[in-house]
């Protein structure tokens, strides 16, 4: 199932959908017409945990691909949101956790060229999510090196604390897109969060698909292209510490909650690794890809 | 006015409250009394703008210290909470902001001797949060390193973005009590969010006091005891940045929302600095104090 956050109009509030084919149909309408009290909001969604999304595929079934008017439209005449605009927290994203990348970064940042024995974990707050096609800042003010990082996003669905790797995929609701923008020149004393934490700095997109349609997060090719050429590319099976190793370790000691997001970590080909190194710059636009859930486009705006 | 959010049994809804000598008044209740609509949780106020204070502090006064019964009760028969005990986003903390602990830290951690040119900014997810004679929790699996740290926490008030440091203090709705405790032994790749991000890291309370009573952040003694014998004591005024700094260092390019907490950072005195190093153990408890906030008291247990 794709579930997505959309807006009919400029002035409309934000909804819930999920697609079909080419529409997207209204979650909480759509429970309406069979009599069925379902959420509005996607946190609201995760909330009602694993049984709304079943009792949604059931009443998507019987419909068949029919919809009542009001409750369907073309996907073409929406604006998508972050599927959570406004996460509850701050997204906890994992730092070198492609064996490239650590080498990448080694040569060309502060972090070391061993590969960490454990997954190093920063977060950004949830004022840095911005959705499908919204503008990343550059503030000409405090950064020069403006930097791109394309990740699958994991959303946990139940409250994980102390679980078991093998446990913790049944604590995730589903998969999505983020790209985790950094000021490289940002860092203060090694910590990352003022570089990877300012205001539009996690697109995050196009949609959330449940779990159950991606049975293998590690085999996903996942890319990246600035102005149309690519820069990244590689597949999440090249992850140093999976899906589940992320969430046995998050939650050993800080427990993850229905909503949180996690950033899994990028592969190589960011600026700071390249030769000479490539920042971002207003007017560019960078496009962000993960195999099986979608692409986000998103240019960059002075401010 | 110094406010709380507290609970009158075991099973009650949490309140927000405002002392008046030795008891608490119901904020919400109170303001009914005077058919004014006033918020009863701390966030609430906090979303009211500086009118709610004002207003509070308006009926406060016509009451000369006579409430209605059901409205006002001993502050000794009450449980406090932390004042917001579930805040919206990360905790945003400041390492090294005081310059003996700059250089306690260099001798034993993995920090800089130089004093930081900006503020060094981490993390702390809301899970952190516990309230005013609640447990610190220490898992033995994970961290023999459980340190202690007394900070004063500023409360923001209203949005800052790019605010300069002369703006910064009228963005602040009070100050309060915060131990940053960190498991030194969890850092990561050099980042703190999981040494210092576990569950019930985040001692907090007992009180915000508004920035009305308190014109000068910056001339507070702050203290802490383990087990009665005094570890770290100091006074606000040896701050390397102080809030309006850090307020306007941070609003550059993270956007500071109401109800946001900036724990300040530490003095010299943590555990990590003493010879020999010592650490918080099950069965210890730990006191810290900022002048004329209040005190938080809390037990270490093994988990």
């Amino acid at each position: 199932m794709r579930l997505v956050t959309y807006r009919s109009g400029a002035e409309a509030a934000a909804r819930l959908g999920v697609i079909q084919g080419d529409l997207v149909v209204d979650v909480a309408l759509l429970g309406q017409t069979v009599g069925v009290d379902l959420p509005d909001t996607m946190l609201g969604l995760i909330d009602f945990g694993r049984i709304g999304v079943e009792r949604l595929g059931e009443i998507l079934s019987d419909c068949q691909g029919r919809f009542a008017a009001g409750i369907a439209q073309p996907l073409a005449n929406v604006k998508l949101l972050a599927p959570i605009p406004r996460p509850r927290k701050n997204i906890f994203g994992i730092g070198l956790n492609y064996v490239e990348h650590v080498a990448e970064s080694a040569k060309s940042l502060d972090t070391s060229k061993d590969l960490p024995k454990q997954p190093v974990i920063f977060s950004k707050p949830p004022t840095t999510v911005i959705g499908p096609g919204d503008a990343i800042e550059h503030n000409a003010r405090i950064t020069q090196q403006l930097d791109w990082e394309v990740e699958l996003a994991a959303i946990i669905g139940v409250t994980a604390k102390r679980v078991s790797k093998e446990q913790a995929l049944a604590h995730v609701f589903g998969y999505s897109v983020m790209i985790d923008v950094s000021a490289r020149d940002n860092r203060r004393a090694g910590q990352w969060i003022f570089s990877k934490g300012q205001d539009t700095y996690a697109p995050f997109g196009p949609c959330i698909v449940t779990a159950d349609e991606i049975p293998d997060p590690h085999e996903l090719d996942l890319w990246l292209t600035v102005n149309g050429v690519e820069k990244q590319r590689s597949n999440t099976r090249f992850m140093l510490f999976d899906v589940p190793t992320l969430i046995a370790d998050i939650s050993s000691g800080i427990t993850l909650e229905p909503g949180d997001i996690i950033a899994t970590g990028t592969p190589e080909g960011v600026g700071a690794g390249r030769t000479p190194q490539e920042w971002m710059w207003p007017g560019d636009v960078v496009e962000a890809t993960v195999q099986g859930i979608g692409t986000i486009r998103h240019p960059v705006v002075a401010v």
